[in-house]
């Protein structure tokens, strides 16, 4: 059965594949499909685990600033432990490491891992290192804690709840087209840090998860555009966007305006890694923007009686943009 | 500070990177140096966690059939949890996939996986696949549980405990040597299989565990005369092996005669995936064999007043079985 995964694309295979699997253990709340897998572990807290894995020439380069690899690959953990409203916990850390690399380099990738687990209380507990006959291959796995009543997943937003987003989106889809040269400016940056180091909402999900307002949330991996239409399908819901609230920044707006190349970075650029959610209509979510000191826009509502997936408005008209988010194996 | 990692050796790699970490949290019972780390998370049983990764080109050629390949992923984790007596409970997989390769190759490597995964109650619950520049790299993480009255580490070996090993050694090695050929006959693909297709000891590891008399234990990954040095210098003691009471195969024996060359690979070759432990002296294991169809042989005994590390030794004198031991970063 020959196929090619272009074809099938990166969430044909994880379907396919999962499809294949034995029916899952009693104790599987949630298996793959959100941020985290939930297990029930019969502990006061629920068990997440999430993983992530970077290549070279696809996640990074060899040019990259190590502890800045170091940081990504947590962060990018991070979030999606984020995204179930979660506290993390411990991490095992694996790489295949080809021949000639400096070990200072893999001193300054765990420095930057250090750097950002202190803060959050991650320990590294464990790992693999192995050769490599090709690049450089990090791997993390990370798990988590969440109490089961406050638990964020993607399948519980219901119609007419509201839409929000955290911070701004775009800004690291926009860092990521300037990395080759050396920053203009200030502008330049700001949006290169985005793509390079970016901040796990961890503190903002745990104040979401607390909310009893807050119904579904994911993090923004992707872009907006495919992760928001995973968020619908987990829940067996239609979305209205209105891409004229979503959240740019002044550095965004700067270089690329306000018009259709800053939405289409917002819509499919990925990696902002903030996060999605769903609260019910007029929750009131001032008090939790104030206390984590992170902006939350509302940008559309879970809809009654259309077709699942999202629909796409530009001051109140349809608007179409256009095939988005990334797909690893499409490269696109 | 440029360091050449094959000076280093994966196991100085690993002491580096480890020793920069921040001081571990409160639930970590035990972190990097142990078959698997193990987490106090408030549950009546420890979390035990551990991950391997396999790399194309150093742990496998593209040739292989990608069920043993699936096989192989799990097995070797499921080898970390049997060392620490534990029971295996789900695992999160995540693949860096090189352009053109067919999706049907992902199928069979899963199928693998999940063949083994079902008669040890492992669920899949999650990863990560990406697209990479390079060869295919699988990353596999495990969780487990073990009571904390039961646990086996690396630390609890005494002077004057008896040194004991499961199944055969030198096998896998001797079943790599042949994998270009066509197998010519049954020992040869004895010996392949052993390679290609290793059972991990989780009953054995559960018996152990559930006996009294059993003080310390790991697996037989890396080699017995490496894997051994670990358990010694974890529990701080030396060790005499009388190399003449290795358990040999009769496939490798037929293949490789009684003498020197088998007993490198018994002592060197690594990928036995045999568990390696240390009981009370005259310790009755005849009732642990006999229910887990596992036969176990004495080997020798951990020793007092020498210096730490092993000592061997054939028919009453001293043995030298000169550098042993795989190193991903030196390639011996």
């Amino acid at each position: 059965m020959a196929e090619d995964l272009r074809e099938l694309g990166e969430f044909g295979l994880i379907e396919r594949l999962t499809a294949a699997a034995p029916p899952a253990g009693t104790g599987v709340q949630i298996g793959v499909g959100d941020d985290c897998a939930v297990i029930d572990d019969g502990n006061a807290q629920r068990l997440l685990i999430t993983t992530d894995l970077m290549a070279e020439d696809v996640h990074f380069l060899r040019s990259t600033d190590p502890r800045l690899l170091g940081h990504k690959l947590l962060a990018v953990n991070l979030s999606d432990i984020a995204a179930m409203g979660g506290e993390p916990r411990q991490a095992v850390v694996s790489l295949a490491i080809p021949e000639g690399l400096d070990a200072s380099y893999l001193d300054g990738i765990y420095a930057g891992l250090y750097e950002l687990a202190e803060p959050h209380a991650v320990d590294v507990v464990g790992g693999d290192t192995t050769g490599s006959r090709s690049g450089l291959v990090l791997s993390l796995t990370l798990t988590g804690r969440a109490a089961p009543e406050q638990l964020l997943t993607r399948s519980g937003a219901a119609a007419g709840d509201e839409i929000w987003v955290s911070g701004t989106l775009g800004d690291a889809a926009a860092g990521l087209a300037g990395l080759g040269d050396e920053p203009a400016g200030a502008d330049e940056e700001f949006l290169r840090q985005r793509q390079l180091a970016p901040t796990p909402r961890i503190a903002l999900g745990r104040a979401l998860a607390a909310s009893s307002e807050v119904t579904a949330a994911l993090d923004v991996s992707d872009g907006l555009a495919s992760d928001l239409g995973h968020l619908c399908a987990r829940s067996g819901v239609g979305a209205v966007v209105d891409v004229d609230r979503l959240p740019l920044s002044g550095p965004l707006t700067r270089t690329m305006g306000h018009g259709g190349g800053a939405v289409t970075l917002a819509l499919g650029g990925g990696e902002d890694y903030e996060l999605c959610f769903t609260a019910r209509a007029g929750a009131g979510l001032a008090a939790v923007a104030e206390a984590t000191g992170v902006p939350l826009t509302r940008i559309g509502e879970i809809s009654v009686g259309r077709p699942m997936g999202v629909s796409w408005q530009w001051e109140g008209r349809a608007y179409d943009p256009g095939r988005l988010g990334w797909d690893h194996f499409r490269g696109e």
